[in-house]
């Protein structure tokens, strides 16, 4: 069986070969799992996970990679670098291949679990989290709101406009929210803000940009050689309650609107499963102008973007009741970001600000130019103005306890096997009394 | 000699007993410093600092406490909660008191390394920074550059001002720091920005709170146990390039502008060492509105408050190369914050948000009501158009090249032994080419 002649990127786990996997061969995203009280490393695999510790257990990865992949977080394997990087990738590609050597296979397969069964764990500790805000769509349709006048601010296409996030609640997929009380304006600023649980809580669809290479404090990453310091990407949902964020945000910016909860996708993609879907950087049209110096690179602006389709799903307890599917939100893509993931590593170490490894960059929500694609209820519903109709009769304005957000993402190209993020969720629950 | 009558705060060290040190026997700062390729946690006493490590091995500290205090940073030792807090500075009372056992005393000496001589290091592993705008004098002068009409936000009063600063980029006094390049405004809108080394490079003056006692995400910290969860103070400068933030900080706040590098001091106080300084919480008058409930406690209004006396002293090469005192730009007091440290640490969890062992709290500038009080030069000089006259014949808007800012704090009460802080201090290196 080993010697048949089998297609470059066939694997001798035949869900992983299918049409509709998000998890073939030519991705092994990294994830966690908890396995008899540890966390243990592990890639995915059609609907399978295989357990990194047990096969660095069995003697199937190189020793200079055993230590790193019997660790509970990625953080050690990002901090062997490139090398290491690739070493584990094409390890792991010729194990899972179909021309795999059959007793290695064989022990593969002790490693295997179904993901399904697995309870899958934070794969990556974030030691500093940044949040952009790179969807000029998002920020066109957010100021119109606010600012109809002057929608988009002066700053906006010269500087990427990014904010420190709290690094200390990202939590992963599939971990409740409690909704959050705050202060919100009262209505007559002279009278008292009201504390109280949030009327205004909305979620936010955005890519997480994983740093791999750490840089030193003082020594800005030139453009150029950005790209290379991320390791990977996975989904992120940027919880915020926009009554809290309005009172709250002039003239420091968002805290306690954004900081109660970031849930993270369990599975990173390395960025070498993403060769084939890079696209060119946003189009800047001539009321654009041109990237200064320190953003500019042709070989960013040639293939700098990524091609990742994304969509947003709404699940009601009325829609789980009645066995419907979720209903679609809104789906766009992250190449329509207005910055490219260098473009953001170049201008975060601009002024010698250093990255460590493990840190979250995350894009800010994704929205596309058209209305469908705007990627929170902010937006798709105008600041709760104009409320959604959902199949079951329902309308939300924004999200009520019990929604659960499901977000997914992938990329497709001719002529490779199309990848998918898998999903990054969450269910609301009632505020503490 | 260990019968003789001792004043209950007499150490054996006699320059612990002046009245000018800044580290008498009732202080007994943690800090950390270099010791052959390791780093050793330490206390101060005189001017001298101890070995815990050595102390730990000579078997002077009680053996719960022995792996915490051969740790390099105080996080373990923070992490064992507050008996522990109070059985270590009750052993390193008895050990260094002028009544201590000799044999133990002499174990102890020989754990003593100069203060001069020694490389301090960064005592606490940082895993999230926030900074807050605690001071309503510094908010209102900043506003009055900014928004003549309305210097004080509507929220201001209502509502603990913060946002998160970075972690990475927070280092120890002593460390230089790099002027940082950006982008800055430009004068035409309709033109590029500049990226050019910041021309308006500013320190603030600000109190480190450290959490010693974490939270959980989803369990807000009520108001009564919020001091409770703090370990200690030192001091810290918010560096800031005035231009860089005023061209990026909207809509999200500031990132660049303050992310390039965040001084501590090396020594940190234990709030057991800060009792007999705690003041009232500020005093509001007719026109401020009471703190809502979850902000709101009557043994926080009597005493929650903190009375450390703060100083701000500028050294440049002109004030070196001619043996000049460094020059006194400003002196204020952390008891001027309109909100207390209980009361940010009750704002920072109420929405669920969980703090971590480590987690830095920074107050904002600390700037009192007179002009002179200012805590950094964006309000000394009033933007920078009022320039500050040096002894020497030099004038200073904002720093320049070989500027050295040294921050300094102290605390003084009837009938207990002065503490100082030690000193916060850093020089300005030009813009790297």
């Amino acid at each position: 069986m080993a010697n048949r002649t089998a297609h470059p990127h066939e694997s001798w786990l035949p869900e992983a070969n299918t049409a509709t996997t998000d998890f073939p061969l030519t991705h092994l995203p990294y994830g966690a799992f908890e396995h008899e009280g540890q966390q243990h490393l592990c890639v995915a695999i059609g609907s399978h996970l295989l357990d990194l510790h047990a096969c660095a257990a069995s003697g199937l990865l190189p020793p200079t990679l055993v230590e790193a992949c019997q660790a509970p977080t990625l953080n050690a394997l990002m901090s062997l670098g490139h090398r290491s990087w690739t070493l584990l990738r094409e390890t792991l590609t010729t194990l899972l291949h179909a021309k795999a050597d059959p007793a290695k296979r064989q022990a593969a397969e002790a490693a295997l679990h179904s993901i399904a069964g697995a309870t899958l764990a934070k794969p990556i500790h974030v030691p500093n989290y940044t949040d952009f805000y790179a969807s000029i769509h998002h920020a066109t349709r957010v100021g119109q709101l606010f600012r109809p006048d002057q929608p988009l601010l002066p700053n906006y296409r010269h500087i990427p406009i990014g904010y420190h996030g709290r690094a200390s609640s990202i939590i992963p997929s599939g971990t409740p929210i409690t909704r959050p009380s705050g202060q919100s304006r009262p209505t007559d600023l002279t009278a008292k803000p009201n504390f109280h649980p949030t009327n205004a809580l909305d979620y936010e669809l955005e890519l997480a940009l994983y740093v791999g290479q750490p840089s030193l404090l003082g020594s800005p990453i030139p453009i150029g050689a950005a790209a290379h310091h991320l390791f990977g990407i996975s989904l992120l949902n940027d919880w915020s309650a926009r009554d809290i964020q309005s009172w709250e945000y002039q003239p420091l910016g968002p805290f306690l609107a954004k900081n109660f909860a970031t849930t993270v996708s369990p599975w990173v993609t390395p960025m070498a499963a993403l060769e084939p879907f890079h696209a060119p950087a946003f189009h800047r049209d001539s009321t654009d102008p041109k990237p200064l110096p320190y953003l500019h690179s042709i070989s960013d602006q040639k293939h700098g973007s990524l091609d990742v389709k994304l969509e947003v799903f709404l699940s009601t307890k009325a829609t789980s009741a009645n066995k419907l599917q979720p209903y679609l939100l809104s789906n766009s893509n992250a190449q329509d970001l207005y910055w490219t993931p260098a473009q953001l590593i170049a201008h975060h170490t601009s002024n010698g600000c250093n990255l460590q490894v493990g840190d979250l960059l995350a894009t800010g929500t994704i929205s596309g130019p058209a209305e469908s694609s705007a990627g929170c209820l902010l937006e798709l519903t105008r600041n709760g103005t104009q409320p959604i109709l959902l199949p079951t009769g329902e309308s939300r304005t924004f999200l009520e306890d019990g929604d659960e957000i499901i977000l997914r993402g992938s990329c497709e190209a001719p002529n490779h096997p199309r990848i998918g993020l898998g999903e990054c969720r969450a269910t609301i629950l009632p505020a503490h009394t």
